[in-house]
């Protein structure tokens, strides 16, 4: 675990103000990254795919040219270490995926592993030799774009790879899980005997760095944000509303069964109750990103028998999610009554919140004030690798760096300055490190 | 024009009240009309197709075993008169049409041609001869399914049939309507010119018998009712919402230009303006019948970027319809703003209400009241030929019939008692007659 800060002294202090990360390092691999992946109107790097693979590949090249020690694991993600004084105590890891979604940005995922060399290669320059072993991982298949499941590779450095994910196709080339990683040199047996490459009592923390996937930073003019947790997710991803086709222009009022008229209801007031929970001081995001009637059969002219949509909340705390779950059930339930409609919500997919590090939080909290760098705690409400390093109990802590466009979309932006205050930030609590 | 009611004398009286409708040739007809247009699960009558030319062939085969008189015009419509004791004064015609919507039910216009030749038979039956002609109207083209516009027959009866029209392409064939005019005997050449084989002042009145489209009648119990006015719709069939796809975790509220959020709002406020107009006594009825999201590109992990929907807005007067539409782009400019979302309502279709001769009607009223038939006035939701009558400005009146499952479906279903009550009344009505 990292400790230390006011108990440091003031050798080591000037010593972990001075560390400046490699940014030409970063800009090379950046431009490399564009260079070789682009496709279409983005960057396109699919799990166990040309893309990642070219990535993985370039990281492994810059890790050899900093000396640093070169390991993979059966599902191929790719450990890159700098060895500690004591390679006995707990290491330290640093990193993020760098596989994207299809036509996506050169930063999302990719900018944590950057970060980790960079962070490396200034503390190499220095000529620190840190307390522990300090591992960059480039992680594998964080996208769930291409096999339908997230966290691939994180999952199964802890041999918790799903077996089933193995024969899961992927979207673009009709190909399983177990083909392309065999294909790519992955050892596809022990991944189904569960081995695991990681122990959670082995690593003292796991730090990502990764771009903010909404407007937060941009719109608090801050170039980077700790993280306080990943958001959980419950959707019912396919809800519907069961009412009854009729002539728009001959049924009164009474006489509908309207599933517009009663989904909006229900949709409104949701949004209402969201912002009474909100106020109330709780952390929920309530969406629906997807509402539709059946294209088959609506016209202008015939009120809607049918409505299908999808119902998203997010927050840092199970009871608050299931309490918004509950409500939309009993919304649905008078709405319906009153309406004469019958509405089915249907199942609900169910992801953990991941509470992050406070520990780790509030020393990467002391050493931005110290070095100037403005920042912000926020939650993520996108998933990420570290919510599976924190489940598996590892101390997780995440940097996010300003991004000014969203993510897994071409038009994602991040300016090297930001990226800049985020690997500095890192690389000062890598030298700072007391164990 | 129809007169007298109680000016009539008692034998006038007796006469009208023992008229019978032949519900033997109309039940006949109707078993010929299904054995010989199902299609699927329900009957289907493409406009000029064989469905359609089948029953106008049957129609003619039943009127000239009446010894009517037949005729057709430029477009094909099919007249079949009982020529009255004075023929210089202007005609009665009775009528409706006789394609169908692809798979829908034997009753949706059928039933007014063969309301009329059963009324027709009643009336010779007894050896009445009627002060002036009466025509039965087989019209042509009255589904806007097969061609998008509705209307063609009736429209070419009046010599004015849109010559843009001629050009559009079946949806089935994908052949022009005057390749299909063409093929089945009609004149395009004169519908070019615009000849006119209806004038409008040669109609003393227009009656339509056709089935409610609505569930009014159902609702109430009542075999019959008389229709006081044809909604017109104003339709923005393509409204937009213009907002910006975000994360769904990871964007806060306050960064949202959400355009779920935003419709859903619209739409409910517009049901609350609905009622609030309804509640003072103005006929409006609303309907968003579509409502959508991208499918391309909206996931229930994404704050929605755009929506697409209808609105639909029908009522009596024009004034009524046109507020409507103002007060949804006033609220859409507000909800715009607040979201920060930009609505693009789009352009309106309009179409006129047609206002229905309330003279016919109370004579109807009137007949239907001795004859012990009980009824409602209320409005028809859907558009029929008879708003083209009445727009060229002949006294139009319409007799609906119950109507268990709605119309445009194959489970639209009719008794033939209540039928027999519509065909009844239209006997009266024109037994009645006294010019």
């Amino acid at each position: 675990m990292a400790r230390g800060g006011r108990g440091a002294g003031a050798v080591t202090e000037l010593a972990i103000a001075s560390v400046e990360p490699d940014l030409d390092l970063a800009r090379r691999m950046f431009e490399e990254l564009r260079r070789n992946t682009s496709a279409g109107r983005g960057i396109t790097r699919a799990t166990y795919g040309p893309g990642e693979s070219f990535a993985h590949d370039l990281a492994r090249r810059e890790a050899e040219a900093l000396g640093l020690e070169i390991e993979t694991d059966a599902a191929l993600n790719l450990y890159m270490t700098l060895p500690g004084r004591n390679r006995a105590l707990p290491r330290m890891i640093v990193g993020s995926h760098m596989d994207s979604v299809p036509e996506g940005g050169n930063y999302d995922g990719a900018a944590g592993v950057v970060a980790g060399l960079a962070a490396l290669a200034g503390l190499k320059a220095r000529g620190m030799r840190l307390a522990r072993d300090v591992g960059v991982m480039a992680i594998r298949g964080e996208e769930a774009a291409w096999f339908n499941s997230a966290y691939i590779g994180s999952h199964a450095a802890f041999g918790r790879l799903d077996p089933s994910a193995l024969s899961v196709r992927r979207s673009d080339t009709g190909r399983s899980l177990a083909e392309h990683l065999a294909e790519a040199g992955g050892d596809v047996a022990a991944l189904r005997r569960g081995e695991a490459h990681l122990n959670p009592r082995g690593i003292a923390a796991f730090i990502e760095i990764h771009i903010e996937q909404g407007p937060v930073l941009e719109s608090a003019r801050l170039p980077i944000g700790l993280v306080t947790g990943i958001r959980g997710c419950l959707r019912h991803a396919d809800a519907r509303c069961h009412g009854a086709y009729a002539h728009s222009g001959a049924a009164p009022r009474a006489a509908r069964r309207d599933a517009v008229a009663a989904t909006v209801e229900l949709i409104g007031a949701l949004n209402r109750y969201w912002e009474e929970v909100e106020s109330a001081g709780a952390d929920l995001v309530f969406t629906v990103g997807q509402l539709n009637t059946d294209p088959a059969v609506a016209t202008p002219s015939k009120v809607a028998g049918e409505t299908r949509f999808a119902l998203d909340f997010r927050g840092l705390q199970e009871s608050v999610m299931r309490a918004a779950s509950r409500a939309a059930a009993e919304l649905a339930a008078e709405i319906g009554a009153r309406r004469r409609v019958r509405f089915d919500l249907g199942d609900a997919s169910y992801s953990y919140p991941a509470v992050l590090d406070p520990g780790l939080r509030r020393r990467l909290g002391e050493l931005a004030r110290r070095a100037g760098l403005p920042f912000m705690e926020l939650p993520s409400g996108a998933g990420h690798d570290s919510a599976v390093f924190a489940e598996f109990g590892v101390p997780t802590a995440m940097i996010f760096i300003r991004n000014a466009h969203g993510s897994h979309n071409p038009d994602e932006s991040m300016e090297l300055e930001d990226f800049g205050a985020a690997a500095r930030l890192l690389a000062a609590f890598l030298a700072g490190d007391l164990p």
